[in-house]
């Protein structure tokens, strides 16, 4: 494997193999399996989780990485093409990424969307950008419309809780936040959820419809593997018979890179946190999922989280575990 | 062991066989002890010395680890129960110390005291609510009222130099500092120099005087290991003797958490900067010792720790050998 | 090997072995080489390669590493002799270096240029002072004349391209900048080029030439390996069939600290920004060497960046390939 960018490139074989892989090497480990490999993790946006989890995962399989950040370059990364760089930017990506990538056997990337331009963020195209830059194996770690990493790692978390595939009921809610936030979980979530078989629906206020070209490739998942997609603004509607919710404040298309026009209609969608009551019509033992972070008492009510729905926990280190199977295929010789 | 917060958990067969340990993996490296093994390290406070020897310590032992500081978190760490996330916070302990710690075979966790409250501190309550969060085994890197880790070195230092235990006159002085600081060394300190059975006087001007229940802990310590423990504000009584003086500058327990009251207390007591004629009395070869970082000229005089009494370096190399034996005796299989 | 400090302290026959062993060790990699061992990394200014290039490093022989930089540290670290700190600084670089040092089996240390005096930084009296804190084997990671692991890497990299050593021309270059930059590199590559036994010419404007102590040990290494070394601020003269120009900005000697004065000099200088012209005379595969960071538009065009003249990329990484073999060197048994 060179390329883990988006789990529509792997067919649902090739999925099953990576999470079973997953379980093996959490179950047995390895730890000379990638011994003196070096996995290169560049940042370009802040994390927690997916820092923690790849340095992690690397040092369980024997190998080792090293971090860049922004805040650690001289004076910030220059992106611009053809410009004079007479201010504050010392280096520009041209050289940064491909210098970071040859110290490792692999790297892995992550860079949010710059949220201009709707079009640019659905197209990856600073993703695209950074990885034109390198040929060095490459792990993108959130893009703008993509994470494939968190959506292998939900994907074994409904996997581990024997959640059905076929019949599955899997309902993604918009959830009230104060800021506008990207698309690349709900776009990476509709897809892998209905890439492993289960009815999907989108549940999100009016003004917060997930882009035509999201649900468009989530319906071609659907269709290949047997699931269905669906949105609805109606609570009771999307949350009958629901096996799981999985909450995710995003951006408003309508307003996208619009601020002051995202906010107006946001402002009124404060109801919009996820509590028991949403749960009346749902299977009992519903669960909740999140990527977090998430922000408690906004996003999702304290007795949810801390109750017996949540598994966010058991997200956030399959996170690793999956991690762990993506690097192995890649670097393990 | 599961668990590494307070030397008092631990019997005194215990501890020696612990410091034996340490001795015996520094002279005899066991660099696949730990392969594959992960150390997840949470600093909520800054650290130079513990981050540095407890990476290096894990590396030694042929494992890992990973540091999450609370500058790379997104928007820092909210930590109060029951809040409404809708202000800077993007994440809760709640959620974030369970997945770090999910991460690894065993999480160290640094939390000051928060020094609102004396009782709070003494009751290390800050820390008690971190450690609640996982049930992974855990290391105190420095809590409100402790500092495990650096005791251990410290004992192994008194060791290495073949100070004795039972008549071995240890001093623990109070020493000038412009700022407030936190009683987890000198509390820590007091009791690691009782349970090894010296003689142990707290040295320190008036209003300065230990909390009640540090010196009570030092006390029943003292008891059970044949030690003694005395407080005086007379250097020359103090120091008669000596075979060793650590001196660390603490927050007036009269004045705790008022910042001006403290300093109103303070600023009169700049002549208590460790210095050659402090030595009048003492041993002819009295040792210096103090837990870094130290403010020259300050709490003590260059000449002392450029002289042959000082062994803060060797303290702080023990840290990471002390804490080899802790994070062996942790993970080993 | 206890000290990587300068190619002048080794041999010729020396050099070529390290660099032969680098090759060595990037085809025939020893993942257990210094399984245990640990490098100390002590930066007292930002980096990026150097940084990255010295943890894949150590993860691919076998060990590992940690970063002490100056941001991490409580309140920054003091240097000045016989201060009394009561101050923002809590810690002492006389306490703070050996503590470093004494974590690892070798420790890194980079400390730029203070540009206040010029004799001190051509003694490289900074450095000088932080490497006599510590008996631990020491690298320099760029100090304020030198940077051997640079130098090790370009000569490694023209070795990598054929390029010769007796008759290979070398043209290094001064280049504009906004910033008045330090004198390592350049004194580094002088030095390096001429002992590599190239013709090595200095192009620079007026007022921008390199201290005569720099000039005069690049002419008595020249003279051991039959190399020599000129100056001029004629392009067409330096770049007659020139195999290499190595472009590099720095400080006017004349203005040494004074910014107004060194200003003054450099903005009529923007035209010394290399591009395809400057290559009219020189051979027709001439290269284009640069450190890096460089500024796109400013130091060099885009189109020689971008284009076959262009090793820039190759010189970052053979960084961690020369790197490789110093600290094999350095810490294998």
């Amino acid at each position: 494997m060179r390329l883990f960018d988006d789990l529509a490139d792997f067919s649902l074989a090739e999925l099953d193999s990576l999470i079973e892989l997953a379980g093996h090497l959490d179950r047995n480990p390895e730890p000379r399996a990638l011994e003196g490999k070096v996995l290169s993790l560049l940042f370009l946006n802040p994390s927690l989780r997916t820092l923690a989890s790849f340095q992690a995962a690397m040092v369980r399989l024997g190998g080792g990485s090293f971090v860049i950040s922004p805040e650690m370059s001289i004076h910030g990364l220059e992106s611009r093409d053809g410009i004079v760089m007479d201010g504050a930017a010392a280096e520009h990506i041209r050289e940064a990424v491909p210098v970071i990538a040859s110290y490792g056997d692999a790297i892995g990337v992550r860079a949010f969307a710059e949220r201009d331009n709707l079009e640019d963020d659905l197209a990856d195209r600073r993703f695209r950008e950074l990885a034109a830059l390198t040929d060095v194996p490459l792990i993108n770690m959130e893009s703008a419309i993509n994470h494939p990493c968190q959506s292998l790692a939900d994907w074994k978390t409904m996997d581990d809780l024997a959640m059905p595939k076929q019949g599955g009921r899997f309902v993604l809610s918009w959830a009230y936040h104060p800021l506008a936030l990207p698309l690349a979980v709900p776009a990476a979530t509709v897809h892998m959820a209905a890439l492993r078989g289960m009815d999907v629906t989108v549940l999100r206020p009016d003004g917060f419809e997930l882009p035509e070209a999201v649900m468009d490739k989530a319906r071609a998942a659907a269709e290949l593997s047997g699931g269905s997609v669906s949105e609805t603004d109606d609570r009771r509607e999307a949350m009958d018979g629901a096996h799981v919710i999985y909450a995710k404040s995003w951006s408003s298309t309508r307003h996208y890179g619009d601020q002051l026009g995202d906010q107006g209609l946001r402002q009124e969608l404060v109801d919009w946190c996820v509590d028991e009551p949403w749960f009346e019509n749902a299977k009992p033992d519903c669960r909740f999922m999140h990527c977090l972070p998430v922000r408690r008492g906004v996003v999702v009510a304290d007795r949810i989280l801390d109750g017996p729905r949540s598994v966010v926990i058991e997200e956030a280190r399959n996170r690793m575990v999956a991690q762990m199977a993506v690097l192995y295929r890649m670097l393990k010789g």
